[in-house]
């Protein structure tokens, strides 16, 4: 009786693995549910899996990718004209965000912004002239010349661009200045206001920020990005701290390039202070070197791009040479501006994710509390989705820390195979541009990378020759405690 | 049998109501303890604490003192000498933080720094003739001055002074220019680089700031602060974010500042580039002016200044005039630089404590996680310091906001009753001052008020006369849900 009335006191408790529809159910009526974490893999991955957890490769391959990823020293030292440093960048020649497209693919924001690029080039003397030539003018992705851009990502010949080396090797990589917000190219706007003050950055902001930098001498972006995130920004969608510290970095330079007009030098003071986003494309820059620098690593699941172009969402492994795995652009969940909504919104669009991609922006929201104002959500909210990403990432960043966390590095380097295994995706911070070509900026929020990317990266890099594996060398788990993968390979196979 | 078993099966659970003694020792016994926060109030204050329950001034007055505290609106107008602005400051006098207090009383570091401003105004040409003259010389408390200064807070008539004016009031408050870290008047020291630091300051730092400021107008600091919290500072011990943006504030116009030679103006950069604590000072001048504000409400326990001396520990309260209730200044707990120990520290020292005065410092220190590699601790001590303070405050800063707490304000306005009837004492985040003369600062850390200040200021308020009340008027808690003594009358009476 004693034992039956304890039991009647309590009660029931359901235990629910994965299926949140079951345990949202329960939870609706009041039940007590104990979630756990376990996800099924993504369908269509599973012999893959099974072939990439039986390859020695895998681990050393990953390691090494990531190490080398982290070693990166990025440096700002100097900003020069595009078409004088960017590699295969001929004055007919555009540079644009995410995987390869056509022009006849181009989202509406994508088509602004060539088409303003065409007009500040010169290459077209109005709109009717634009869209005439368009079709054939020769598009190609940034990632393919050592660059990246925020949001459309348009970068051309006369473009001003910070040339940021690797102050521990000798990787270089390049982006364009940060416009500011409102009508912008970069959102896909091209009218009068955004060519002249393209036209401005080309004859002042760029000659006289890179008279201050060599003046200065080689600006240190790891250390102002590592104290950026202690300073509440995310290094995608808040920016405010490290474009503080920026300032800090150049001001004293700027006010003793006296060979400058003062007019120029206190606007260019004024015009990076009024954009609390200026440093993002410099963090962007100093992305885009740590993952050439961890690309081309064979039998790496490690991710070293996601990129999308407006139309399509690419990613790159370490493992899978230069070829891209792309899906649809997915459309972001967020905050909108005044009057817009969703149906205002054209798809995911920028190279910016490569924030995400060495863990800042959605990786790195716990350090970024208020940045909920501008993307949407709860502080406690962002918490869980960088706790979410330590489950599918090789390393925590030994500078990038989280002081809430303890000082725990972020989650950095995504495994491909983790993604997949897990069926957690990468979260990635974002603005939204509207859909329509010269409609600017509509609101900024969260998007997840879609999984079938992943899916096809990690049947890629299962399908590819492996390095025959001597039996007595196979010892795919050197690490008992360190072995991801290992209660997964009697489901998998 | 089974009642019995299940009783069995439950280990122990001990409810320890305020005697951390108790539950400490269950706990080192890996006892289970469900701690209350109950705890007795202070002894001393029980008889008065039921005389201000029961007199009807005591929720308007606080709620009229602590929103003249939040109404007002700081923003630095000018840097000028001490001697052409702050009031009753003649050549020979020397103000100081804290309470008042005689040569004779004086620790090592406010000798120092009293000893050095002897020197550095001429008043003594050597170490013995200030020696000679130090009996002599008149000492006054900034804070009678409307002044305030960190740490040993010496203000004398040639150093420059920023003037922070209320935007919303007529209220106005001075404080000196940080000088920066390492050996510096404000810990104690006095060697030939203190003193030339400080003529550096009077003739160029001063004057360059002073143009710049005019040339931009007024800064709004509290639009600085706020922003401040939302980039992890907390406003008195950890500054970066607030002294960046105020270069940013004044970046441009010290550009612009054509009149003052290139050198001063891109030194001064520099200067406060390399102090992340250049604002602290501007942030103290505007607590003074909120402070002051809410100065003289008759029958209000808000507390109006915390401020040490090195010797004693002073609180004020709005109900109680210009007296100054002390107790002995106590150690702080925290982080040694170097080879000091708690050995080598002087007692609680500065005007600094205007920040906790305000909802800022240690009561904002969940917007600062990274301050705890500075004073020591865990981000989650952080978060459960700030979360106390609630206990002991009659507001929730309109503007000071806490993002990981989900944009909470601060908690601000300190009532001396709530610390006397919680026994929960006020907490400061400051910095350490070697106790011998010269050395300066040995720490940083935190520290708890005494609790006899609060209890004696509370007695005074009590035994002020007090306005007869109409029967028909007395309604000591007109909102049930807002009557913060309701539950403790009858244990206090």
């Amino acid at each position: 009786m004693g034992d039956l009335n304890s039991l009647l006191d309590q009660e029931p408790v359901v235990a629910a693995a994965g299926v949140d529809l079951l345990a949202d159910a329960i939870e609706t009526q009041a039940g007590r549910v104990a979630r756990t974490d376990w996800r099924p893999s993504a369908p269509g991955a599973e012999h893959a899996l099974a072939i990439l957890a039986a390859d020695g490769r895998a681990r050393p391959a990953n390691r090494d990718a990531v190490e080398r990823l982290l070693a990166v020293r990025p440096q700002l030292v100097d900003v020069v004209p595009a078409h004088s440093i960017v590699p295969d960048l001929s004055e007919g020649t555009l540079l644009h965000a995410g995987p390869p497209i056509e022009w006849a693919d181009c989202s509406g924001p994508l088509r602004g912004a060539l088409t303003g690029a065409m007009l500040y080039e010169g290459l077209a003397g109005n709109l009717e002239e634009a869209a005439a030539l368009a079709p054939s003018i020769l598009l190609s992705p940034c990632h393919h010349h050592g660059a990246v851009g925020p949001m459309a990502g348009v970068v051309s010949a006369s473009m001003p661009v910070v040339v940021v080396e690797d102050a521990a090797g000798s990787g270089v990589a390049y982006a364009t200045l940060n416009e500011g917000l409102g009508k912008v190219l970069r959102y896909g706007a091209y009218g009068p206001e955004v060519i002249e003050r393209l036209e401005w950055m080309e004859r002042v902001l760029g000659p006289t920020l890179g008279d201050a930098i060599r003046r200065h001498g080689p600006v240190d972006l790891g250390t102002i990005i590592s104290q950026a995130l202690q300073m509440g920004d995310d290094g995608h969608n808040r920016n405010r701290a490290a474009t503080s510290l920026f300032l800090r970095q150049v001001g004293a330079d700027l006010i003793a390039s006296e060979s400058v007009p003062v007019t120029d030098r206190s606007d260019v003071f004024r015009f990076i202070d009024s954009n609390d986003h200026f440093m993002l494309n410099l963090i962007m820059a100093s992305g885009k070197l740590a993952v050439d620098a961890a690309a081309g690593v064979d039998g790496a699941s490690l991710v070293t791009t996601m990129a999308r172009n407006g139309t399509e969402f690419g990613v790159r492994l370490s493992g899978t040479g230069d070829t891209w795995f792309t899906a649809p652009a997915p459309i972001v969940d967020g905050l909108y501006l005044g009057s817009y909504t969703a149906a205002d919104a054209n798809p995911d669009i920028g190279d910016s994710a490569i924030t995400e991609t060495v863990g800042l922006g959605g990786f790195a929201m716990a350090a970024a509390p208020a940045i909920v104002g501008f993307v949407g959500g709860t502080a406690d909210g962002a918490i869980r989705r960088t706790l979410e990403m330590y489950e599918i990432t090789l390393a925590e960043h030994p500078s990038y820390r989280i002081p809430i966390l303890e000082d725990r590095g972020t989650p950095t380097g995504i495994d491909a195979t983790r993604v997949v295994r897990t069926g957690v995706v990468p979260q990635i911070n974002t603005g939204v541009a509207g859909r329509e070509p010269g409609v600017g900026m509509v609101g900024a929020g969260l998007v997840q990378a879609p999984m079938e990317c992943f899916v096809e990266a990690v049947r890629s890099l299962a399908a590819r020759p492996s390095a025959p594996t001597a039996a007595e060398d196979f010892r795919p788990w050197p690490d008992d405690d360190a072995a991801p993968y290992r209660d997964e390979i009697g489901g998998s196979t």
